[in-house]
């Protein structure tokens, strides 16, 4: 089986950080080159990478800062300040703060460039790493012929998932929603699920119910940008739909995430990003004055209606999170 | 207010019937021109009109079956075999059956086609009677300034509804969703709404569980393509999603038909219309062969998340509408 191109959508060169565009593939494959730190922040702003894409983006463009940095009187302090410019890109997910803290946490002034680049490098490592456990950890918990539905992109999880539900024999299919207005279900899952020969159907985002009601569908299956210390699973807008939905028809929803967010106690602690009701309304074809959007990019599922978070340590109950933490960091 | 458009989009003229074609507008107003029976239940099977258009094109195409039979040896064979065909064209909304019967009945061979067209313009005015009486009775029940939530298309239904809360002085604000693949929200119902000087938000499909989490919604209110005697509300695909996350956030859903429909008991009774895959592929931009689509049009709401049916005799709780029919047909 080939590694799929969103598996490896974020590189680094010579000439700086080059992003698979995922706005337009898999219709096109175009990669954007971001020479600078700026760059990369108006990259991610602007959606050319999304979901696991902004932690890899980070990590690059702290190695961009380091080369930026060599120049200027205090490198530490560009540093830092790249670190700051990339975190505010998107509110939601923590991918960013991660990728910037594990590299700031490695620098080192006596050989920016390098030290930089080799906390970058052990940053991807790891993530690939905990991804790879945390889809033999989903694997393990499905039927051997399951009928997955997902919504949206879960991008490296997924790829975890699947990599290591073929290892154990197990055959799953999916259903995977549109997800408008970016349609990251359509685009970015169909078509790596495609290309690792899983069977894949697409639906429109209104049809998740019906699946669910049909009895065709084993387990609801997402990826969550944050899971909360109490349990809510804070996820692309869509998901909280589809698990009152899954819950109400008995199915269970299994949410993905590395690891539950010890900065989050609870939901409140989570900003939700509104983006420009005018990005639904082109997307959608209105151009009607008198009409508005509005454009909420996440929504939060209270943890009674999800079954299971996964994690990179195994499954855990929604009510018991603080498990995962009394094991170290 | 000006009528809008679309409550006068399927007309009967000397060469034939023209129905506006909905896949496209408001983006382009193009009438198609049907010359023929065959013609009217193409266009109805191609989607170029739906919700309550298929009544009013039902009902011309009759007088077009009616002027076709007067060169027949058996005009009213005629007669019935298009109203076949008509009655054929699509399974779950019972629009057009209905018109059919009421044409049927007034049909006399002595004067074929002028009793036909009697007939047909009868039901024409019965139909917009009834809607004006549930939008009046829908209205009643929604606070002064309700915020309400809609999807796919609600027809004349919406229509009446609107009028009737500007003659009472209320002021309604709508949240409309898009309706995936056809987009019938954003399209039919925002351009309407707008028309009719209503504040108007569009949201794609996978946001309304966020919306009405977010507690700015007052209700949740649908038209039904079939409601069942045991209370089922079947409608387009994604009011099954909306109900239940109503339901899950009380926030009360009215569900407007004339009348439950006493040829469906139960659910069983009402086959569910399933598209071609294809029309969600084409509409979500997926070529790629190993991907399929799937295309239930319609899903079935139970009772237990359905506060009221308000029907053109007023409101009825979903366990109780025998009643409705107590009063006489």
């Amino acid at each position: 089986m080939a590694t799929p191109i969103l598996a490896d959508s974020v590189r680094l060169a010579d000439d700086g950080v080059h992003i698979l565009d995922r706005r337009v593939f898999p219709a096109r494959q175009e990669w954007v080159r971001c020479a600078t730190v700026e760059d990369v922040a108006r990259a991610i702003e602007a959606m050319v990478t999304q979901s696991s894409g902004p932690y890899f983006a980070a990590l690059w463009a702290m190695v961009l800062a380091a080369r930026e940095a060599v120049d200027r009187p205090d490198p530490l302090a560009h540093l830092r300040w790249a670190g700051e410019r990339i975190i505010a890109t998107r509110p939601t997910n923590n991918h960013q703060r991660e990728a910037v803290r594990s590299v700031l946490a490695g620098a080192d002034g006596t050989d920016l460039v390098g030290s930089v680049l080799a906390a970058a490098r052990a940053g991807d490592r790891r993530y690939r790493a905990r991804s790879r456990e945390l889809g033999e950890h989903t694997a393990k918990l499905l039927p051997d012929a399951a009928a997955v539905l997902t919504h949206c992109w879960a991008d490296l999880y997924l790829v975890g998932l699947v990599t290591a539900a073929q290892e154990m024999g197990k055959t799953l299919t999916f259903h995977c929603t549109e997800t408008r207005p970016y349609q990251q279900g359509a685009r970015l899952t169909a078509h790596t699920l495609a290309e690792m020969g899983v069977e894949t159907t697409v639906i429109t985002d209104n049809m998740g119910a019906a699946v669910l009601a049909s009895g065709r569908i084993d387990a609801l299956v997402t990826a969550a940008d944050r899971v909360t210390m109490d349990g809510h699973v804070v996820n692309k807008v869509g998901t909280l739909g589809l698990a009152i939905a899954a819950h109400a028809h008995r199915v269970p929803y299994l949410a993905m995430v590395h690891a539950p967010d010890p900065l989050a106690p609870t939901a409140a602690d989570v900003p939700i990003e509104y983006r420009a009701g005018t990005e639904v309304l082109s997307a959608v074809g209105v151009v009607d004055p008198r009409i508005r959007g509005h454009y909420p990019a996440f929504d939060v599922t209270p943890p009674r209606y999800v079954t299971t978070v996964v994690t990179d340590r195994g499954p855990f109950d929604p009510a018991a999170l603080a498990a995962y933490h009394e094991e170290g960091p």
